[in-house]
Order: structure tokens, then sequence, then C-alpha cells
């Protein structure tokens, strides 16, 4: 049997989710029909406290279309250099959406405020205006680390004497939630627009949220026909969204203890090559570099014993745990590391 | 009971594609790893005989992909100015593909050859660079107009001796090919890139396919993670499109029989505002304008008695036939459009 | 000696703009602190009637800063299909200002008021919106031919109405003032924004002009920045531009007489292969067609004799007045089209 | 009398380029048929020791077109956060290229081989893919630091082993090229592409030159004209550009020696406030803030004295030296400098 850890976007939908999906209501959602969609875009806005909500096909749509509907063509965009956004979707903030990023070097994703407070641009025709700033939270190239509700709102508060907007990419906020014991509201509350997976963890096949004002949303809607993910009985999904919000987000909390327990079952192997207390989701990040690998390597050593991860560049590890993944997992993927490790 | 004439992008799911999707067999596709979708793709690139295929989730993405792995940017397109790419998809073609629209006046889609060919541009630095035609077959604002092969061919023929290359938006190519009584793969012989909705007369839920050559749909796939298009189980959906296939392109001939009978029924009250021989697919064109009406004045009239369709324009009303509209239906529309007019 | 009439852009600059040149005060303009462009400037707002203004470096780069300062990526612009704009700006409308063309079919640039209105879009997810009206007068592929002022005003009126800017190409603004008998300000006063030329019949070497209101100037002077068109001592070049304002709009008169008197003597050996009464402003046009050539061959026949002309499109040949051309040429220009009807 | 040292961008032509200018024969360059600026982009190239040259309006201009012809939207492009291109140019890498920044943080313009290394992307549909890295020879924000040969053969090799393309921003390379004792073309000979000013040091009024490979012009002219940079007698300023080749290059060391003299100047009244060994062109950088200074404050501190400079962020002043700097100016700055620092 294969221990898939490479990604919580692996997660199967449930039953309840297929059931949902087969005998969902649906309509056309371009003519702003669906119910099942409207249902689970109410739903969406009210769990994070905002006006308005709009289901998009992947977090990388919401996200662009956040950036979209909150900037214009030639502005600058201040994020972290490892961020989702800036880093793994594929150049769109240029290609797609015409700002230029002012990336900043992060601590686990958490920017200085200081920072940022030097990267924003004032009036100057040599300097194209700051409009957005994004955060991401928790942050998956830092292993899912979280950033504090306070910095949320230093950052939030900052933007707003600087007439800029904030958008989270919080493919993973639930998770975020459970680790600082807040609501997902409580976080969405410093940011204009958020976007969240209902695939991911809470495991739903396909599908995120887009939240925020009316007026955003509204643009987004059309911003959104414009990428193509504009879509009919798109219900179907968004049926299995509803399921995923209702039933699925308490059981994260499984997710971050088996993450503590493999980081903590490594520990005793690797030493500091993997952190306990980094260990804040449901990612863990183990150095490969340290124990003399190369991340790829490692991985291919792992996979010949039915093991699967993803390299995180040429050093490190990325584990990651999600419904799949049981306690006889997490055992298992111990005892074959330690396997690798003795026979180097 | 609501007669929704609006458009085959109504139609629901049938119970068959509802059992598919429920038991379908899925897996991460952004990894290509969904069993389910790697099946429709390949079932999709025979059908249509081309080398590749890669699943989108609308009309429009597979559209703007086709012309983004196909063009670079501030290059020229070919197109009808009543295509539904130019007129229909958001302006994406200059916003997201950053091509120029060369849009030429064409007779129910069908782009005069001779305007083709001095619309090509040479080799000067004031002018962009023709790198594509799109065609689309059958025509939605022509009222579902088919272009005949042979249009299609000299079209092609012409395209390859000045190196551009040629895309079709077969949204509803399976109705063109029952009209022209040509197998699906007779007409995309003509095209590099053809994209085809899984929805519409099928009544998948949501998704279409673009096939090409490998080349391009490897560059299309970047396109559509670019786009936030990639997506992870979505085999839940690509297993209705699968039993769209298998089961639904038969039926089609079903919705052209009944739009040919509106038609008729039509023409017996409204003389010439509609015809008969126009009426090729599943698209009912009628002229509100020649009956002394507004577009928007007969509709509103039509859906006080329970009869949706959409305006055209200011002038044209039209009416499209799919799965859920009966032979009573039609009667019963015909019924009603005789009452308004005679209330006049 | 070669009669090259093939664009009034080969004027050199006169003995006064070298010798203004050569004396000028300048400054850094990109600090703002050149004076001969701010004089420049400020005479061109004034004698256009609008409220400010920016020297550009081309008449391409005005209309583009222009449709840059005037729309949003994704908008539509309305144009002529003929306009130099569309056809002739390399693309740039999509490319660079990410907006649409919405090409119509002008009657000589003038496009019906029909059409415009019909073009205009109303607030749909399918549809970009409709933010400016692009017009040229005189227009130049259409041979000079006029824009009366009637028909201005109609088309203002109408973008007014529905809260659409006009933006014109006036690279020969001065031409058209002469031949409608009326102000530069009297046209302008129908536009939001107009870009003129100081080359071309003006004969500066380099230089165009955008003048319109003070906040879309402020704009365009950032736009003209990323565009890499900031430049600096570039009131050497102001100062030509300067003549060419004071000295040269007069003399226009002088390329109408000729183009008129060169119309009229093709007329006499090519019938209706030429019009007078369509020859308003310095350009002439010849179907070469009609008289059984190719407009290359025709071409490449004078340029044998020493006459150089342009070919637009296959059909027609152009020729156009300016500075250089005195009545001997037009004479001998005259006397050696003769001689290649005769000898065919 | 005001002593101007905000930037060399500040000089005045010449009487040398004002006469050149009055006499230049031009043509229209669109055509190009100028035989100043082909004379001028002959000099250019061979000067540079690349196979073809093209004048740009600015060197933002000639940047700009650089990325575009040997990019494609979407590309990554590899660059120092403070370098010009990413800095000051208006986001237009984004806004007009399409291009996405992978901005790193360079040592004085001197990104890390290894942090280059690192940042190149692989194949991955997450990824852009990295087509292009930009370096500065000097470095305007690093205070006019030097790359050297070594550093540069190093980036290039590596650049070629990964099939990514060099430009080099060397708007003041000739004063690299002075610093580091070689040839420019000992410097281009690291690179694809190089851009340098006409205008700054050598006192043109405007101009720059792209040079490269001639595949790589031939696009970059197209580009141009898409901007609005194509032009017509443009050779009026083409003269100017070639006085400043033929005459002032070597009058650069002037500059350097008047910079080192000021930086020795400020070292012995502020200390460590000022590096004399990074005074290594015509730039001097004096941390205000190490003195207890706003750099804005201080700078109007200096107007006062009439003392131009130009503040860098909060905490620099910048100090430009050029031809119209005299060993007197300087004297007279370091003791305005030393008054404002007794006075505190």
């Amino acid at each position: 049997m294969i221990i898939d850890l490479r990604s919580d976007t692996v997660t199967q939908p449930t039953q309840e989710m297929r059931a949902a999906m087969s005998n969902a209501l649906v309509g056309d959602d371009v003519y702003e029909e669906d119910p099942t969609i409207k249902k689970l875009e109410s739903m969406s806005a009210k769990l994070l406290g905002k006006e308005s909500a709009l289901f998009v096909t992947s977090g990388t749509q919401g996200n662009l279309i956040a950036v979209l509907s909150q900037t214009k063509m030639g502005d600058e965009v201040i994020l972290d250099e490892n961020s989702h956004l800036f880093f793994n979707e594929t150049g769109a903030l240029a290609s797609i959406a015409s700002v230029q990023s002012r990336t900043l070097k992060g601590n686990n994703g958490k920017m200085l405020i200081s920072d940022i407070i030097e990267s924003i641009r004032g009036e100057d025709i040599h300097h194209p205006k700051t409009s957005l700033i994004c955060l991401e939270n928790p942050h998956a190239r830092a292993g899912g680390r979280t950033l504090s509700l306070s910095y949320m709102k230093e950052v939030f508060t900052l933007s707003k004497e600087q007439n800029i907007s904030v958008h989270l990419d919080g493919s993973r906020i639930f998770n975020a939630a459970i680790e600082l014991e807040v609501n997902p509201h409580d976080i969405a509350q410093y940011t204009d627009t958020v976007q969240f997976c209902l695939s991911k963890g809470l495991s739903a096949p396909v599908g995120s949220v887009l939240v925020g004002p009316k007026e955003i949303i509204v643009r987004a809607r059309k911003w959104r026909k414009a990428l193509g993910g504009g879509t009919r009985q798109i219900g179907v999904i968004g049926a299995a969204g509803i399921v995923a919000l209702e039933d699925m987000i308490n059981r994260l909390v499984v997710d971050h203890d088996n993450a503590k327990e493999l980081a903590l079952g490594l520990k005793s192997i690797v030493g500091d090559a993997v952190s306990v207390e980094n260990t804040e989701t449901n990612i863990v990040m183990l150095s490969a570099r340290k124990l003399g690998f190369d991340a790829a390597n490692f991985i291919n050593l792992m996979k010949l014993s039915g093991i699967l991860a993803n390299a995180q560049g040429k050093d490190t590890v990325r584990f990651v745990t999600h419904r799949h993944i049981t306690k006889k997992d997490i055992k298992q993927t111990i005892s074959i590391v330690k396997n690798i490790i003795n026979k180097k």
C-alpha cells in the first residue's frame, strides 16, 4: 500500500460528498441560478464574516481573481517571496493580472512590518502604485506555519492607513484557525478578501471560494468569466463543498495530531533536521540536506518503500497529513525514514 | 411549468451522469493522476482525430487557452465579428491573451476567403503578425448555422500556405456533424485545435475539452494552470463527460427535429420573421423587429406565459432546443407566440 | 532628382527649426524642468482649447497613451477598422493597452452613429466594458478625408450620454481644420483628448502632443514613463515643435492646393481612378487596380522615373504632398503617370 | 548659483552637439533612411562588439524592449531588487512586458551566483519559465558600484548552460569601463544585449542605444514601434549622440575624480557616513541617517544653500557628478555639508 504524503490535495471525496453530488439541486450558475452554489456561497460568506462570496475552480483562480479585482494594470503587489501566489502560480500575477510583484523575504511567511512600510511606493512617475498586500495563512512553503492574529491586525491596520487592500491566501485557513484557536472569521476580519479551498484537508474534489465586499465580488464574477471559470451546473461540485464546510473542518485536528506525531517520531531519529514546534498544522518539513541527502534522492528512496512525499527545492522534504493518513501510516513512515538513514 | 428555451446550457445532468459522478474513480489531476479524466481526454482526442486532449472547465476557457497556446503577445487573430470568442468572452482575447482581434463581417459565421486573405498581415513593423484564424461551427449568434466541410478545408488550406494556425470553437460540434452528416473528426481534420463542450446539448453539468497536437496541449496545460483551471479530483465531472460522449451525441437529432418543428410552426404565424431552412441545428431565430416588437419586450410577454427565451441584440429572439424540451413544449411555445401576435 | 510623395513624414526640419534647436533653452523634462517643452505644451493646450498637454515622441505613442489613460485592462474601444490606431500601430491596443478593439466599417473613417450605438456594451459578464471611442480626422487610410464638425459633435454627444470618452487621432488635425475652415479647437471641443503631430506637414523632425483634461494628462505622463517616452533635454526637439506651431500651420494650404492639382491632373489621364472631390487635404489616392495594375507594380514603375509613392493594400497608390513638393514636381508626377499608362 | 548634483541626467548638450544637431543629415528613420542614426547605430554596435544596434529614446525604453525581445509573456526574469529596471521603471516589466520579476537581494547589485542558480525554474506547470537575467553595471542605486568582469563572465557562463539570455542595463557602462580599466566591449562580451545611454555623463540631450544580435534587434525594432518609439528625422538627436560617443567618453574620468574628491572631503567631516572606496564611478552616497538626519530634511537644508541632491529612500543622500560640476563646486558642497552638520 502506498502512503501518499505529497499533499492534502490528493484527498478523495467522502461518501457523503458523493451522495450529495449525486442528489444536488443544480441550475445554470452563469445565470446565477444554481441553488446549491448559492447556498455554498452564502455559507462561505457567513463563515468568514464577509459580505459576499464566489465559487472558483481552484485556489490559484481565487487568488488571481482577487488580485485582478483589487488592482489596476501596472500596480505593484507586496507579498512574500515564498508565497504560493508568487512562487507556484505560473507567473500569472504578471502575465494575466499585469501587476509587478514586490517580493519580500518573510520569516516563514511573516514579512517584517518595517519591510512592508519601506516597500510601499509614494507618488512618483518612476514607481508603480502599491495597491495590494497578499498574505498566506498558513503558509505552505514555510511548512504550514501560521501568522498570528496580532500580526495580521498590524498589517491590516497599516494597509488601511495607506489605502491599500489586503488579500489572504487562506487555502488552508481552517488549519490556521485550529492552530490559532480562533474562528475563521477572526482571521478574515483583518483582510479585504480571502480565498479558501474546499479541497485539500476538507476533501472536496474541486473548488475554492473567494469572499469579500460585494463590490469586489461583482468585479470578481466578471474576471472569473474572462478566465473561463464561469460554469453551468457546478452545484454538483458545490454540494461536495457544502459537506466539506459542514462536516470536515473539525476533523482537521486529526491531521494536525498526525503531523505532530510524525514530527516527534522523526525528531528522535534525525534530530534537528526536523522541528516539532514548527509543525503547527498538517505539514512536516524535513531537511534532507542536514542528513546528507538531496531531497530528490531521499524521496526516491522513500518511494521504493511505498512512501510518497514532495521535494521543496533541493534540500527539503515535505510531508502533508490528510484524511487518508492513519496513525499506522505515520508509524510506517517513521520506520521507513529510519531504515533509509541507517542504511546510509 | 416553465419552458426554458434560453440556451442548451441549462440542461441538467442525467441520472446516468449522476450515478457515474457518484462512483467515479478519481485522482489528483494536477499530478495527471485522475484515471477518469485521462479516459475522457483519450476518448476526446480519438473522437476528434487529434493527438492529445485537455479537459477545461468551460468553452470560454478552452478557447482562451487555444489562443494563448498558438499565438504570442502582440499577434493578430482573424475571426468573425459575431463569433462567441470575440463577442461574448469578456474581451479576454486582449486582456488575457494580449492579441489583437481582426474581426471580419462573416455571413452567418462564414468569412469570405478573399477577406481572410486580405486580412493576413505581411512583414511590416506597423503590423502585428497574423498567427491564428478562429472559426465557430455551428455558429451560435448566427442561429446555429453550420460551416461546410469544403469551406473549412478552404480556410485550412489557406492557413497552412501562410503558416497560420486554425482553431475551431466547436462548442456544439456534434450538432454540426449531425447537420452536415459527417463524423466530428471529418470537421476537426481542417483545424489545428478544437474546443468542444460536454455541457450544452450533451447535458454534462460542466466541462469542455480542447484537442490538438501534443506540443500545443502541453503548452495548454500550463496556461490552464495559470488561469486557475487546473483542478484535483475533477474526474467526478469527467465521469459525466464520458457519459455525455458515449450516450448523448446521438440524441441531439431530437433537438434538431424540435427546432425545425418550432421554426415551421412559427413560420405559419410570423412568415419571414423566421426561416425554416436556416434552422440547421438546435437554434431558432425569430425577428421580433419584423413583427413590430423590441426583442426585450417580446421576451417579457413570453415570460408571462411561462416561456423563456433570450434576446440577441434589440431585434432578435433566440430559442434553443435541448433535452428538456418536448414536442408538447414546442406546440405550447408556438401557441403562445400566436397569442402574443394576435393580441398586438 | 527624386520626388518623394510617400508621406509627409519625410519632411526635413526647416532652417528656423535647426536654429531654434541649436539655441534651445533646455532642462531635464523628467523633472519637468525643460522650459522649451513647457512652453510647447502650454501653446499646444491653448491651441486645442484643452487644459493640459504632454509632449510625446510619436503619434503612435500619443494614441497609445491616450488609450492607456482612459481605459482599464479588459475594456473595449470602438474605432474604425481602417484607423491608423487599429491598422498601423502594431497591435499595441491589445498587447500594451490590453483593450479589445471593436472595429466598425466606416465610410472614409466615418462610422455610422447607429453602428456605434449598437456596439456599445451594456452590463453583462460576457461583455467587456465600452470605455472609449477613437476617431481620426483627417483619416489617413481614407486618403485624408475629413470628418465634419457636426459628425464629431454627434459622436461626442452620444459618448457623453453613455459615459464614454472620445479620443481623436488628430495627427494631421491642422489639415482638417483648413479643409473644414474652422479653428483646431473647434474640432477638439468634441473630444476628451487629441493627439496631433509636429512632424508630418508641419515639418518638425520628431514629436507629437497629447492634449486633454489635467487629470488624464497626469496619468498619461506616468504611462509615458512606463513606455520609455520620458526624456531629458528634449526641449531641443520641442524648439522645433514651437516653430512648427508658430510658422508652419498656415503653409499647409499649399500642400492642399498641390494635392488638388495632382488629383485634377491625374483625373484628365486616368478618369475615375482618382477623385478630385475626395482630395480634401494633402493626400491623393489613385486606384491602380482600375488602371489594370497592381499597386506594387505601379509604384515600381514610377520609382524608375524618380517618383516615390506608397501602396495601400494591393490596389491603391497613395501620394502625399508636403513642404518639399513643388508645382513642378506635381507636373512631373502627372507626366510620368501619363507615360506609364500610355506604355501599357 | 545652483550646484545640481541630483543626477547626471541634467547635463546640457555641448556646443559641438548643438552644432551637430543643427547640421545633421537626416531622413525618415521609420523607413530606416536616417543616415545619422544609421551611423550612430553602426558606431554603437562596433563599440560594444555586437552585431546590431537600435536607437531608443531612453534607457527605460531600451531596457523594456530588451526584455520584450528576449522573453515571452508569462516568463520570469531574474534581477536585483534594487535594479533600476525593477525599482524605477514604473512596473513595465509586468504591465507591458508581461513577465514576472524574480528579484534577488544583491550586494551592491551583485546577486549571489548560488542565489541565481537556485532561482532558475525547472519544467513545472506551477512555474514560469526563466528566460532572462538582467544585470546593471554600474549599479545606480548601489551608488555607481561596478560588477567585475569575472562576475559578469560567471553569470554569462551559467546563463548559457541554462539557455537563458543576459541583458545588461549599461546606462553608464562607460563609467564602469573606466573604473574597471577595460574596454566597453570587454564588458559587453558577457551579455546578449546591452542598453547604454547617450545622455547622462555623455551629455547628449536624449537617447540610448540597445545593442545585440541582429535577430533580437529586428524584434526590438518592432517592439519600439509598438511603444511609439519609432521616430522620423531623429538624426537631429542622433548627431548629438555621435558627438557623445566620439568626444565625451574620456571626460568621464573627471567626474570620477570629482566624485572621489567629494567622498574624501565628506569623509573628513562625516566619517563612515560616506565610503571613499565604494565611490567607484560618479556617484557618492551619504548616509543622512548616520548623521541623525532624514534624507529629505538633509536635502532641504542643502537646497537652502544652493546644493541640489536626491534622496534615495529615507536614509540616504545621493550626489552625482557630471560635466557641469567643477572642483570649486565640490569644495563648496563639502563646505555646505560641514555647515549643516556643525549647526545641528
